[in-house]
């Protein structure tokens, strides 16, 4: 029988987190006084030394897997992937390191995450608390308190792994999740990507009519439908290639209910109308208090 | 030469509001010590006792065109064409008053506007500040600060008339942008009725998928999205209806937009799906600070 490898307590784990970006940053904000040592990666160097500088890691690393115990992957998906890929090059660590990312989507990383060596014990994870900003100085440590932050165990995740990542999801105040990588991307497809979708369409929309008053006319309704428009691009356009299927089929089922809006609207059904329109003000009304 | 009639300034005028919901309201709010009266009607005998009991109205009247200078109509579009029609139906009144809505829409008010008898002297007025609650407990006299008031004067209408709402508009700190109805109609379809059918449509969209756990993961991305769903029907009802045109061009536009979008996707075409992306970003962030 195969001994299960030892894993920390949260309190006692050397925590590195690879990109310090609103995510990353806000992570080692939440985490502060809750690890053993908060270390800090990323590609740019600036703002790596700001946040040593302002105390939200403990210090930088260059190869940050060499001495933790929890190995955190915060950057858009397709450079999560890459260092998956990069990871997997190399012989396992020597002592077992969880490793967590925080993508958008998770059946991709999930697949390149089982290709790890043997000494790495990854899962999947996914804090439901997007911004529109991005970047360490919009980064808070209570980005997380009181949001759902989903987790993929993999088969071969091991139960202390799984242990010592939900530790960290409860320390950061946020809900754990358990969904399997392909349902969480089923999910998110249509109410995190198509909403992102949605928007950016809506104001293209707009865009095209032909008047310079049109921007003059967009009120806080056209502002809230449109936020997520201003998503960082690189992120999103990883969000949305990386989740193809789940996307293709979110926006097959938007556009079929958009064209039976048209089509009861053009034939004046007024009762369908109106059932159309009531059913969704019932469902979002339960959903959230505005 | 026919001498225009005599329209006092607000602070010396009788200011009727008929529908104290969430628009009469809150203007009735703004316009407390602005105006000479300010006289409260309502189908709603409860909610209209309750406006004077508050003292949001400083009277009640059944029939308040018999004595007022300036009267706001504030409720749902078809509302208004119902009151319109029955105001044509009667002789027109002793004494010059001023006929200003609130409406969603104008191109079907200014037509009803058309049909009054002399001595009134309507023009169509539309606020951009809606909120997705109502009722008169959601009234506020901010609610129109800094907002743009369109107004959309008719060519009846004699020039004391369009100085007496404009003094109205700026009296409750909002900034007035004349426009002629149809084309307030084009514009407010693509930024404000098309916002609400996209929110609606999502709402549906999400709700047709079969797992259990697709609200859990709707976070504030969906919530900001989707606000505009919760929005009161038989007012929205009233509005794409008397737009029907112009929000079937928005659908169809939006429609387009969309379409693009799934085969960029579907194609893989980073640079051009990157591009699509960026633009809509780019805009969006020019427009609001989040």
């Amino acid at each position: 029988v195969l001994d299960e490898p030892d894993f920390p307590a949260l309190g006692a784990a050397r925590v590195a987190i690879v990109g310090l970006g609103l995510m990353g940053g806000s992570l080692a904000l939440a985490l502060r006084g809750q690890c053993a040592e908060l270390i800090g990666a990323d590609v740019n160097e600036v703002a790596l030394l700001a946040a040593v500088e302002r105390g939200v890691v403990d210090r930088a690393a260059a190869f940050p897997m060499r001495d933790c115990d929890l190995l955190v992957l915060a950057a858009p998906v397709r450079v999560i992937l890459a260092q998956l890929a990069e990871l997997a090059q190399w012989p396992g660590p020597a002592r077992p390191i969880t490793v967590l990312d925080l993508g958008s989507t998770k059946a991709q990383i999930a697949a390149a995450m089982s290709a790890l060596p043997a000494g790495y014990h990854p899962l999947g994870g996914h804090p439901m608390c997007g911004k529109e900003t991005s970047g360490l100085d919009q980064a808070e440590g209570r980005l997380f308190r009181g949001r759902v932050f989903v987790l993929s165990p993999l088969e071969r995740t091991p139960p202390g792994a799984l242990r010592l990542a939900q530790a960290l999801v409860e320390a950061v105040g946020a809900l754990p999740c358990h969904l399997e990588a392909e349902r969480h991307d089923r999910l998110a497809a249509r109410v995190s990507h198509l909403p992102y979708a949605a928007a950016a369409a809506l104001v293209r929309a707009a865009e095209t009519l032909p008047d310079e008053h049109v921007w003059t006319l967009a009120a806080s309704g056209f502002r809230d439908t449109s936020r997520l428009a201003a998503s960082e691009v690189s992120m999103m356009l990883d969000t949305l290639l990386t989740n193809r299927p789940a996307v293709l089929d979110s926006l097959r089922r938007y556009r079929a209910e958009l064209d039976d809006l048209a089509r009861l609207l053009e034939a004046g059904d007024e009762p369908a109308l109106r059932a159309w329109l009531t059913a969704a003000r019932e469902r979002r009304r339960g959903l959230f208090q505005t």
